[in-house]
């Protein structure tokens, strides 16, 4: 019998407000971060359970503050009865009652909860000796319901339906993974676009991108309506008419304000605008999504549980949903929005970039093709091209497609002296700036 | 010139659980706390400025830790230049875009924002000699309007209408607050309704309810349904046919879950049925109201901002809007949601107990009824009697009806001692515990 027997919690920061990489309409100087998790063990193996959250700098403190406050949960708890059954600590924690007056079920509170739901993910993933994506797609039906969090959901998913909808993809299974496996999965590149990057900037990475297999790319837009025009008109001139262009505003919009701002950006004919407005107005972006089309409406890096999903899914407001891997309730969560996306037939293409996400994100994408959507059809998974120098695992991209990772676990695991370098405000990056 | 000089944050807990008073089906052993703040300044009158979040136990150190993060926004800074604008720092806190990441809006970081607003509220009413209602009340249209915070909302509400809405209420002023000083502001009493209490001690409460004046008590549902049928009717034995009883679900159940089982209560006349299911269920309140009219729907003390508030308003989901001193972003955000409430004449019936919570939130209610709704007209705030010793200005009730309280400031000052003896872990409850 091994139990937990370490719960070590680190402040990572990367200063990359001082290139604007990663720069947009609401967030003009991220430092990229990370609330990160290590779990131990007494195990002979010594294996570790890695997970963190992304956020974009300040505040990071208060966000390792709450991953730390959950130790009580894990430590000294044996490894085997916590990794047998995810599904019921994933609720364990969700339910607290006193921890979920801070949110409920949102924010610094869920989102430290997501963190060490992914941390076992990982472990879990690392001892079975596959990747995320495969451990996932091997398990049964029933298994995987047994993990989903249904509460708040039974007027549109009920347990019995997550099951049958899993049940009519299990034919198929063996070729869609030999697929993934030979093809890889269909990405995007957001890096060409961000608000910071001049003219030049722009339409050199733009090429780049085409140069290297993507055959869509996406735009910041939202700060000032010349400005998008301007770099809306260079991006279609350098792309072509046949290489779709994604625009993103990052909340900037009131709706009639979207609205109005979308009527000026329609002539280039981007293929959705994401976050047009608050992440929270499940409305709103339905009187956008029907002013815009036939524009898609996109949304989800901030939709911060499934029952917002939920709602934006029975209000038609999304034409695609963006899970992304740390903002909510962990794995466990993500596969229950995954499922509620397959139940209203919309397409998921995750929000990726920051730190890691697109590590740890491509493993729930790949699960849903194998496993749940079983389609590729209208879906990609963004790429950013930062930061990635410092996973154990990072992402593999061939002619603009993600390649299925195969090193056992979640893909969260940062190199070792990446964490000693960044460790705010102590590391070697932040002691000599 | 003075300078805000000290910020300082403490770590309170009332050792409530060891009583079941505050007890219900989602949170049955609360430890009614705060994560309380001190604003210090360097001017002659010495005078402090207080706020806290209110949370339930466990977490309540994450929450300081993330009060504490908010210092370099105040401390140092000119006291006049500040509070003679607290809609500017309201929009600066809430905009810091790596801050509004841990949101946005919403949960631990939103609440931190909140308890530093209504610190300053606190300073600026005591500096001015007026409690925070009369000091809203005094003030123009004009300056309500540039501290509301109408981001996201212009599809139903712009700055035009909210100040439509304030001029065509100034008219009555003047002997509505003469009124509300004079007859005070109705209450209803939710202390004999808790769901750890018996049968004898439910009755009890209730009659004392009644003897103190009270024409409406709440009890709490959700538990079991078998419970629930037996302690509703007795209640009603109880207090007879003309004292209204509200319900309370404390999010229990989903949707479905909700229409059955309020089928099973109609019986019993139920005025409300509060948070029936997850307060960011907007489409699911709606349905919920459309199935157990006439019984109304109350929700709003987890509600967490402005905009699901909005969405509640427009999807026709709520019969009572019940606003939180601390869930929100302060009285910044609070006043807006008085003013969506009033633009969509929807009555607001705060949420109150916990801590300090009846001491804030009747200065908002009072202004509202001066200031906003002009109205009484059902309208009354939650009274229950925990706690209220801490309070240098606690409530006074008078027949069932809050007096307006009298003491400058915002009625969210602890007294030292309480704060002494209540400092988790080390004062004096905890440590002799």
């Amino acid at each position: 019998m091994s139990r937990f027997t370490s719960f070590r919690t680190v402040d990572i920061r990367f200063p990359t407000s001082r290139t604007l990489d990663g720069s947009d309409a609401m967030n003009p100087e991220p430092d990229y971060s990370a609330a990160y998790l290590v779990l131990g063990t007494d195990a002979a193996d010594g294996l570790e359970g890695h997970g963190f959250v992304f956020t974009i700098g300040r505040g990071n403190d208060v966000q390792q503050a709450a991953v730390a406050a959950l130790e009580p949960w894990v430590l000294g708890r044996d490894v085997d009865d916590v990794l047998d059954d995810l599904g019921a600590i994933g609720r364990e924690l969700t339910s607290d009652s006193q921890l979920r007056w801070l949110g409920p079920e949102k924010g610094i509170i869920h989102m430290a909860i997501g963190a060490v739901l992914n941390a076992l993910w990982d472990l879990k993933a690392k001892r079975a000796g596959k990747p995320l994506w495969k451990l996932l797609a091997d398990m049964s039906p029933e298994e995987i319901v047994h993990i989903l969090d249904l509460r708040y959901l039974s007027d549109v998913l009920t347990a019995d339906e997550a099951l049958d909808l899993l049940r009519t993809k299990a034919d198929g299974k063996a070729e869609r993974e030999a697929a993934l496996l030979a093809d890889g999965y269909p990405a995007y590149a957001t890096s060409p676009g961000w608000l910071g990057y001049d003219d030049d900037k722009l339409t050199r990475l733009a090429t780049q991108a085409l140069a290297d297999g993507f055959t869509t790319i996406k735009l910041k837009v939202g700060g000032n309506l010349a400005d998008d025009v301007r770099r809306l008109g260079l991006a279609r001139e350098c792309v072509g008419p046949d290489v779709d262009i994604a625009i993103d505003a990052n909340q900037r919009w009131d709706v009639p304000e979207a609205i109005a701002w979308m009527d000026k950006l329609a002539a280039y004919r981007p293929l959705w605008i994401e976050e047009p407005t608050n992440p929270d107005d499940i409305l709103g972006h339905a009187a956008i999504r029907a002013a815009v089309s036939p524009v898609l409406v996109a949304s989800g890096e901030h939709v911060h549980n499934r029952i917002i999903f939920k709602q934006m899914l029975q209000a038609g407001a999304l034409d695609v949903v963006q899970i992304d891997a740390t903002r909510v309730g962990g794995v466990n969560e993500n596969l229950t929005i995954l499922l509620l996306a397959a139940k209203f037939g919309v397409p998921v293409c995750p929000h990726a970039g920051g730190v890691g996400l697109c590590e740890m994100v491509r493993h729930l994408a790949m699960f849903d093709f194998v496993a749940v959507s079983g389609s590729l059809e209208g879906r990609m998974i963004e790429y950013v091209d930062h930061l990635h120098e410092h996973f154990l695992d990072p992402v593999r991209l061939h002619n603009g497609r993600y390649r299925a990772p195969d090193t056992p676990g979640f893909s969260a695991q940062m190199l070792a002296s990446s964490l000693a370098d960044h460790e705010y405000p102590h590391g070697r990056v932040w002691a000599t700036s």
